[in-house]
């Protein structure tokens, strides 16, 4: 090295330290899952078990009996990983059959399967609104990372409107050349606060002024809908999205992404997007086991009313105890903090003397000042167990004198 | 629908229009692997059993029983998915085994997991070089489209030097100003030329001018090195390089991407880096089963032997037979053809009249004029399957009159 070499180190060390000075230095959990006694999982920093109340496994399909078989047989009869590019021999015919099975979910002429759901916003809004000449992507301001990062990578024009807001998407809209191509991106259920978009508004706004709508439906998968088709289905709107995007690494319990669209859009994705040309099939054994899942989900309404009935349960009984959270029409139950060393303090007490497990959520994924302990109650916590939390939060709330919730 | 709205599916059909024409539209062969039978699978468009040559599984470890063990135990005991991010749940103690696993072998303090190799490139590059204030990238030319979208994501300065050119990027570093931020990005094995880098000369330079290097060994891992750490590691040159990025889909048979790096860069990146942290983690059971796979690849020779054995004896052959190929120091043996139409024409004759799966190469992965045969021949492919290979390639040589290799 010479003298006029940088200390990279010191520089990456630097931006830590802010992150630590500021409470918003990430420490992740070193947990072990247990098939077939989720919500436990063996919590490695601990040594102990404890409850899971913050994983996005959201029906615990993570432990299916019928996934877990279609990935043993898979992983017996195919191996473990593709081998290759979708391209270049990586196409395995559990790829095919999923792909079927995602556009047929969504009542789409196809779907078209990534690595991830962050690959899959990420590398579809790149892909199109770079290669439509002038398309402008009107993106609601609460979207997620991958969806702006894949609206920033197409370096199209980006005009972000009010969360939710017609009115303010409209005005946008309106002022936009009429022959202008537009892409209008959203989701369905937002992750850290639980509303729902207005997505019957958005898709007329899309038709008045010839704009494309992408939905993503990430958190919704699995869990609305008749089939688990998502918030679109349950409204019965899905043929009103040009694009509708999923994630197989939540609702449906394995990993993965997808779009399902027209037969033209997908093909146009699968032949121009460098995130899906270049890299490595998903295994097939994950594309069976997503299958598997996915056939389930459609079948069973179990799940989705066990799933209800804990959420409504657990808001019921932090209501009682007057513990605040964020009133929404959705699964996730946002428990406010408001300020990120306390949020992970609450988060170590309630993991260290009651042996439950809710990673305290701060800077980036939520704006500071809104820190907040995520809760995620699914068809394998019981009420019980739900009880047991409510407890343990009361008893924190009123040790450190916290503001209780408005009767 | 307004009269003022675009038909947005004819404009994507215009596009694929444009691939069809010109030949460069991409048919996917509908596989299915079969485990213990590799290099065969079964070609589901054919209706039969065909030898794949154009696995980047390149030692067959997507059907060894230590990784098909191991995932099927980290299945039953931890389930399909992560459930989460590696913040919010998502961390499994398969996950951090892994990562030391990775960090041991290319002998760093630590290494982070992606979902993909493409991931890994895009994301690191993309959060270094954004978040190192004035920082330059030099890159070389022929990098993979992972490496180019990421620089292009960082926004930050870029300079491309001539491919495998010491020379070029020495002049580029010169003219840079001696106190800013630099990170040299090449791979080691190209994975469409066969070439490989000069690693120390581009480490020297990068001593002398104070930049960081970056390397991609994703064609290299688990292949090169007496323990499979690639060919920093064969060299004795892992210690040199800032960071090693690798897959875990190739070589390794499985899934995923990763870097390796000191602590504080990938602390820094895991911290700051989007497509890290918003995104569900790897399932457990593929991290156990790479890590399976890295063990036995770290310990065991055999595989390596019998690759190196296999390319030598495949080009042999070739060269006895005429058949034109490139010349290169690694196991990519790419049988040249220059024409995209030609290409799958030869592709298509292998594949329906001797059962032979070489997928063809054509824009965009490969320049056009240089569209390939890329044959990846391995420990699994027999001598007898080669002399079947080369064998049905004469025969189409002849038949199309094409010009045969210069003795
Ligand atoms: C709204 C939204 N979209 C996309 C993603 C990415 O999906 P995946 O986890 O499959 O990468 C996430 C979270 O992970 C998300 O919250
Ligand atoms: C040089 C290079 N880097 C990175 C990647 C991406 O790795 P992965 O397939 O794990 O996404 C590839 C190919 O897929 C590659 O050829």
């Amino acid at each position: 090295m010479t003298a006029s070499s940088y200390d990279y180190d010191a520089l990456f060390q630097q931006a830590l330290d802010g992150l630590k000075a500021d409470g918003s230095y990430r420490h992740f959990a070193d947990l072990e899952r247990r098939a077939g006694h989720f919500p436990r999982a063996f919590h490695h920093g601990l040594g102990r078990e404890v409850t899971v109340w913050c994983s996005n496994d959201y029906l615990g399909m993570g432990q299916h009996p019928a996934v877990l078989a279609a990935m043993h047989e898979s992983l017996d009869r195919s191996g473990a990983g593709a081998g290759g590019t979708r391209n270049i021999s990586g196409t395995n015919h559990e790829h095919v059959a999923l792909e079927r099975e995602l556009a047929d979910l969504h009542g789409k002429e196809a779907a078209l399967l990534f690595n991830s759901g962050y690959l899959s916003n990420w590398a579809t809004l790149g892909t199109i609104a770079a290669r439509i000449k002038g398309c402008v992507v009107l993106s609601d301001e609460a979207n997620h990372a991958s969806m702006i990062e894949g609206i920033r990578h197409s370096r199209a024009e980006k005009q972000v409107f009010r969360h939710n807001d017609p009115v303010d998407l409209e005005a946008r809209l309106k002022a936009l050349p009429l022959d202008a191509p537009k892409i209008v991106a959203f989701e369905s259920v937002y992750s850290m606060d639980g509303d729902i978009a207005p997505i019957e508004a958005f898709c007329d706004l899309a038709d008045k002024y010839g704009a494309m709508t992408y939905l993503d439906e990430v958190h919704a998968v699995g869990l609305y809908g008749h089939q688990g088709g998502g918030v679109a289905e349950q409204l019965g709107l899905a043929h009103r999205l040009t694009v509708i995007e999923g994630t197989l690494g939540k609702g449906f319990g394995v990993v993965g992404g997808y779009i399902s669209g027209s037969a033209a859009l997908c093909d146009f994705v699968r032949s121009f997007a460098s995130g899906f040309i270049f890299s490595t099939a998903l295994p097939p054994m994950v594309a069976a086991g997503a299958l598997a899942s996915i056939r389930y989900l459609r079948a069973s309404q179990e799940e989705r009313r066990l799933h209800k009935d804990r959420v409504a349960y657990l808001r019921a009984r932090l209501d009682e105890a007057g513990i605040p959270h964020l009133v929404n029409p959705s699964h996730i139950v946002p428990v406010m903090v408001g300020e990120a060393v306390r949020c992970r303090g609450l988060s170590d007490e309630l993991l260290a003397r009651f042996g439950h497990y809710i990673q305290p959520i701060n800077y980036p994924t939520v704006a500071r000042g809104t820190e907040r302990l995520r809760i995620t109650p699914g068809p394998l916590h019981s009420r019980a167990d739900i009880d047991d939390l409510v407890g343990a939060l009361a008893t924190l709330w009123k040790e450190q004198g916290m503001a209780a919730a408005a009767a």
